[in-house]
């Protein structure tokens, strides 16, 4: 496994099922009464966030405090960005404080594969742009694979705004890694130039698209984009796109609806799915936490190195 | 006593009185020089608070470290509530993360209620809207215990909007509870509709009000209620239901000033009255933390029963 | 050592001398791998930060959790005093909630002077107003000493906005102090009214300011300033003021280059300079978390007194 995770582009298939094999012992952790190990102790950890977030955000400072380490937290609001720093300046000064890792959010691409390269610390990408979130694609396959054990054959269809979630690209990524058998389907607005090329099928058909799967992981959509010219309208888009009980009955008897969250409940999901038992979107919540804390353990440094020895 | 503290209305005496009973071995551990308590250890508590506040969010943080726990915070300027989530899916995906308590302030009336019914965990109301702001009440009643020793009889006279302020609807309904002789005084409109089915004396006169009381509790005006007509002006306010040293010395000799914070000094309390050896107004403060690591220790899941059986 | 920690002009050399050697023991204690002390443990420390701050906020948090401090941390925005509370009555809550530690940043001149009267609490002045930034000068002058080893004649040039920087007063004050040989450079607009009083030398002319120096410690141009009208333009800004590489070759060969950040690179510090040998921007921001562990250790009541005994 590679220093930073930065994107699911960077780890091999043995290397995520490595995480998730580590995550299934957090994930007991996190049913104990005291959810708490000295694993970190002494090590310190930023938070740094340069876009609003609050389930990604207290789902890294959760798993981080359960394992003992000192955090802080940076929210650009209150950043010396304001002040004119350029971003590598900000970073470093913060490493420069002896943080051993960060934990990064920001709306560039590519913008935590920068920092790596000028800093000694850890870092895990929480979201850059529309480019990669890995952490939530390992939450995603965590949740998949306790329910199918494997993902040799796994129909999975991603369904949402392509063009500009980082959710979706990790998951494709990783899921072509894994073996699963992926499907995408988005509007052809919101399709990315060059989706023909991702080893992917593709289609806008939304019946075609569920027909069989196992699993459809469904986005947010952005309400903004409307405005932007991106959709006709929401009411359209809820009637061709959002997941109702009758586009769930196509999917196979064996199926799971996710959703990583936040929710427009009636507009890509409606209630009655998003409450019913195929949903697993607040597994997906609690799994995260313990995917987190995997990744945390398995990059931390030094005292990383020495933990794991003892631990095998 | 219920799982939750949602407001005083879910209290019965001897539950108010067991709370302050366990603050005071609280309130001794906040005079020793170190002032950590093992109580929580394990225990994650979030802190989420969709209204600004200062002193309480820091009062339930402090009395949540001095016991131990781990905390994380959330404010509403971060959320995804902007991203159009509604305010169930926040807090279920919050308490997926395996969150033991919830200390929650919101605008709207009864959230905490709506809460409580949807999730495992322990919900704490930090104040909801017009309602109730239960802890709050729990503080005033320690003050005024800790000098009379006994509700029974004492005079209590509240002042101020009582159409807004959920102070002094948590203070009304507790203080009936333990048997004081409330009067509520506020300018006519200010006193909500159905006032007179409370079952305390209600008046418009500040002097009859005060006459005689062991204690006021004094609200702050909220300035704006002053351009949305319920007030004729400030300096009338002031004149009229200001606190100054004349209208104190219509009370028993035997008195307490008290506010709940913040302050508007010269408006609702004068300068010398809220420095005057009658106010108690920090010592509020100071019992705040103390009653709060009280209720957080009476209604901590599991281990607190194990910690309870220990204790006893 | 006075009780609090409000500026230079309090703190007599040795004091300084007693801070920086002080320093060294937990400068070492940031190349562990460990980096936590148990040394604050029961303390609470409120973080008040009035104005906006990326690196001092998390400088001073990382140093309070390094020292096993608890911490809680108030920023302005979310504040009473948006309610209409003073300062004094905010401060006096906080404290009343048990804090010992208060580290404070503040608007206005002499604010953590005003609060150091009337609380019990210690108060370490995070910068107020133009007035002073005490911990930033130590920090600094810790960077200084551990190149040169002694400030006696050392020379000292401060380049920048000398009219508002609380950098460039604590630096002067401290640095007659020990000693050094002080040069302040600046445009005439941005000299204050009495910089002849303050018995250091002060030129406009940079070239001369920097001939022969040991240390350049360039201030952030405050980029608002030029629309205030003091200054003509930030290009000539930059090409009078702006330190490039033919300006530093003017300076000793045994010569450092210092910045509090965040930088404007390309404008007060030109790229190549900032990443130069030269240059120790990021000791500077290392040593500071240093420095702050050494302030909170021997400002620390009750608890510091047995700990500093039993560490003699």
């Amino acid at each position: 496994m590679e220093k930073h995770l930065l994107g699911m582009k960077d780890l091999e298939a043995e290397d995520i099922i490595s995480i998730l094999d580590h995550a299934v012992t957090f994930r007991k952790v996190l049913d104990r009464d005291v959810k708490k190990l000295p694993t970190l102790r002494g090590l310190t950890i930023a938070n740094l966030f340069f876009e609003p977030s609050t389930r990604t955000r207290i789902s890294f400072e959760l798993a981080e405090k359960r394992l003992s380490a000192d955090t802080v937290n940076f929210s650009a609001s209150m950043s010396s960005l304001k002040k004119g720093e350029s971003l590598r300046d900000t970073v470093e000064n913060i490493e420069a404080m002896k943080v051993d890792m960060l934990v990064m959010r920001h709306g560039s691409v590519y913008a935590p594969n920068y920092i790596a390269k000028k800093t000694n610390a850890v870092v895990i990408n929480g979201g850059d742009g529309a480019n990669e979130h890995p952490t939530q694609a390992l939450l995603d396959f965590y949740t998949m694979r306790k329910r199918f054990n494997s993902f040799d054959g796994l129909k999975v269809t991603l369904v949402g705004d392509c063009l500009h979630s980082r959710v979706i690209r990790s998951n494709v990524v990783g899921l072509k890694k894994l073996g699963a058998d992926v499907t995408l389907c988005a509007p052809s607005t919101l399709l990315p130039y060059g989706v023909e090329t991702w080893g992917i099928r593709v289609t806008c058909d939304i019946e075609e698209a569920l027909n069989g799967a196992n699993i459809v992981n469904i986005m947010r959509l952005q309400l903004e984009r409307q405005t932007a010219g991106y959709l006709p309208s929401l009411r359209e888009y809820k009637m061709i796109w959002g997941i109702d009980r009758r586009k769930i009955e196509l999917m196979d008897e064996n199926r799971l609806v996710m959703h990583p969250g936040p929710m427009n409940r009636g507009i890509e999901i409606t209630q009655d799915v998003a409450d019913s038992e195929d949903a697993v979107i607040l597994d997906q919540v609690t799994n995260g936490v313990a995917v987190r804390m995997a990744v945390l353990y398995l990059l931390a440094p030094r005292r990383g190195e020495e933990l794991k020895k003892s631990n095998e």
